[in-house]
């Protein structure tokens, strides 16, 4: 055995944040020191750590002297700057004050890499500064090195991930007991799953800042999270995650990237989240509960899978430390910094674009040529029928039945259309249910 | 969008092997060849491809100058050597040439690397040369970088993989369509997902070649394959699954490494293949047919799980090319090579001293103070039973009965010595089926 070269000089860290995550980086940087030392190549040593009140008690405390109010001269004296404050400001302002410095940076700041990403990009190659950013992505997945080099032989054609926990728990309890959407909000607020004010959750923000950072990854083109679509799952109830079991599928909120041709002919991306229906034998229909997943299909590799904890202190910790031990080996060893460097240009293309299917669920009048004209409606936009199915009347000794259609992939605008006819036919009653379909 | 810097000078590729993967290397090399020049930062040229004929017809043809016998010349002359001929020798040598000569070198080989993985990886560090080796564990799944980096500030406790399409397959048609054993294996070989010699992977041989890799990288020790405990899939039997099934189970052919503290109180780890039983519920279970997963227990991280196609030429060329672009990064950025050291010692331990639970299946005498009389065999070995069931009569009118007993977790030795103590017991008529149990 090759005993590990430690060179006496320790590399310094600055952490920026005691909360969940932070207490638990700090906890690490402690607990596990030697472990850490043999990995890097030198020792790591926490500075300290820069908090809003020094008094807070922690999830795990350090000795009182390590909390400082002044972020600056922390990160000032340090090699790595650990920021997991969250938001905008004033993480964004003290990281790239630390790589314009070329010190190394870990972030976990999803909002921040979703909204500034190619900014800090930029200055990070600028100034041959290391930018990692793991943690900001599907928790402790590891998702951004399979992608950014496992991947860099191949080419992604798609990603679809579970990306949001607190989503996943909410649609798995309506899926599982019936319940409707408000109910599984209530328990997943009870059981710390949700926040007090689920709306970055529930909306779909969090996934999309996701998707916004994995489609930069995948795709090699800068993307924003302004430039994806979002329909979260505040709409969803109790009958469409029925309608879904009754034919075989179950609902998650997909976060989804795919290269697309748009309608000039030139290639770009749609990058969307919504709720889905996938089919329940999809790898993706088993990640339950808070547990994240992001399912990626590639030219040559096919199809892949990667699952884990989507969220939570030691989880998303350990994703950071990941990151912090591999900035330490480089700079233990030497030699320039890898940047990100967009290395295509694939431009975001309107969600219109899209190619998708949905299953419809309509209460219609029950009589003699009604089929017909509802599947003139799908005809008249070009959109094909995949299978049509018609229940039982909708009550005793009405007249009405319920029709569950599930079309072919088609354009997403033409599938509006659509919808939009038939509420207005006369035959139809109601339109029970609309969700899209996807790893039909 | 920053435009990649792309250095006039091309990076040479000599490729040794033109069978299934380096066809599609070859392939991806000639058809890819802008989107990895954007990639690596360079262009990638192939030199050529060393084969033992020239006149194969190859399932991506290039033109004939290309291919030659001799792979030394076309080594010298190249800047990246890819090795996927297979076999000790003469791959050994030709990867020890040219590492000794700086060159950086990708491999698929995982029969050498489980052999020779330790001094390869010697002679790569002492020259200062890359070596990289992602395809040859578990084909197109990225593990080796999320395993290598990503967890590097995490303790990874323990790997579960299905490592082997091949038996995974078997096993599936076993599970799925109550096929015993001989039939599955015909069945996989006829749709050529089997060779005509099956040895190799029916004998676990294979999975315990990538459970030496994966350990490798999980625990920062050096392991062989000889340390590999390894049990195939031959002796499971019809009866085994339907038992399993019966039981909420299914059978996997599993390669486990785990840490363990052994009898002397030392830390060690435990690396053993055999077949496996795990609840349905379990994300290994929903792993089908020819596919791979790698499931991975670490302290901070959690559960996680990688899945993906475990074999075949575009997805392992997939892996191939990753490996490819980043080791051509490193040659155009310069800066040292990443070299793979052992950071821990974690000795193998005797796979005796593995924790693990059984399912045994009994035929017993339908009498008085028989279940009492098995119990006691189970508490003599200090095995305790976490649930006993009692099936009704095998055949009509016998006084015969059925017993299924699940054990809590116990030491390897002691459950071994329960069921020679139970085979030898008067009361039992025989032993249906003894499979191990994990993930519950």
């Amino acid at each position: 055995m090759t005993q590990p070269q430690t060179t006496t000089q320790a590399i310094t860290v600055a952490l920026l944040g005691g909360g969940t995550v932070g207490s638990q980086v700090a906890r690490i940087l402690t607990e596990d020191a030697d472990m850490l030392a043999a990995k890097a190549g030198a020792p790591l040593r926490l500075a300290g750590v820069a908090v809003r009140s020094t008094d807070r008690r922690r999830d795990y405390q350090l000795p009182k002297g390590m909390y400082t109010t002044e972020a600056e001269p922390l990160i000032d004296g340090a090699d790595i700057v650990v920021e997991l404050m969250g938001g905008i400001e004033p993480a964004r302002t003290l990281i790239e004050q630390a790589l314009r410095d070329g010190k190394a940076v870990v972030t976990g700041n999803k909002a921040l890499l979703a909204r500034h990403g190619e900014e800090l990009s930029a200055i990070a190659a600028e100034h041959g500064a290391q930018l990692a950013f793991e943690a900001a992505v599907a928790g402790a997945i590891p998702i951004l090195r399979p992608l950014r080099d496992s991947l860099s032989g191949d080419r992604v054609t798609r990603i679809m991930g579970i990306a949001n926990g607190t989503t996943n728990f909410i649609l798995d309890r309506m899926d599982s007991a019936g319940a409707d959407f408000a109910d599984a909000l209530a328990e997943a607020q009870e059981l710390g799953y949700a926040e007090a004010d689920p709306t970055a959750d529930v909306e779909g923000h969090d996934a999309a800042a996701k998707v916004a950072i994995l489609a930069t990854l995948a795709f090699g083109t800068d993307y924003s999270i302004d430039e994806v679509s979002c329909e979260g799952i505040t709409q969803i109830t109790a009958a469409d995650s029925a309608a879904a079991a009754d034919a075989g599928y179950v609902i998650k909120l997909l976060g989804i990237a795919e290269r697309r041709t748009g309608q000039d002919g030139a290639e770009g991306a749609v990058l969307r989240v919504h709720p889905t229906m996938v089919p329940r034998e999809h790898p993706l229909a088993a990640v339950r509960g808070a547990y994240n997943a992001v399912y990626v299909e590639a030219e040559n590799a096919g199809e892949l899978m990667f699952y884990g904890p989507g969220a939570g202190g030691a989880p998303t910790a350990s994703a950071v430390m990941g990151d912090v031990v591999s900035v330490a080996e480089r700079l233990v060893r030497g030699g320039p910094a890898r940047v990100r460097t967009s290395i295509a240009s694939l431009p975001a293309l309107d969600a219109e674009e899209a190619h998708t299917s949905v299953m419809v669920v309509l209460t219609v009048a029950d009589a003699p040529g009604v089929l017909r004209r509802v599947a003139g409606v799908f005809e008249g936009h070009g959109v094909s029928i995949e299978a049509m199915r018609q229940n039982s009347a909708t009550a005793e000794g009405e007249s009405e039945v319920q029709l569950r259609i599930i079309t072919h992939h088609a354009r997403q605008r033409d599938l509006d259309a659509t919808v939009e006819e038939l509420r207005d036919l006369d035959v139809v009653r109601g339109v029970v249910s609309v969700v899209r379909v996807e790893g039909k």
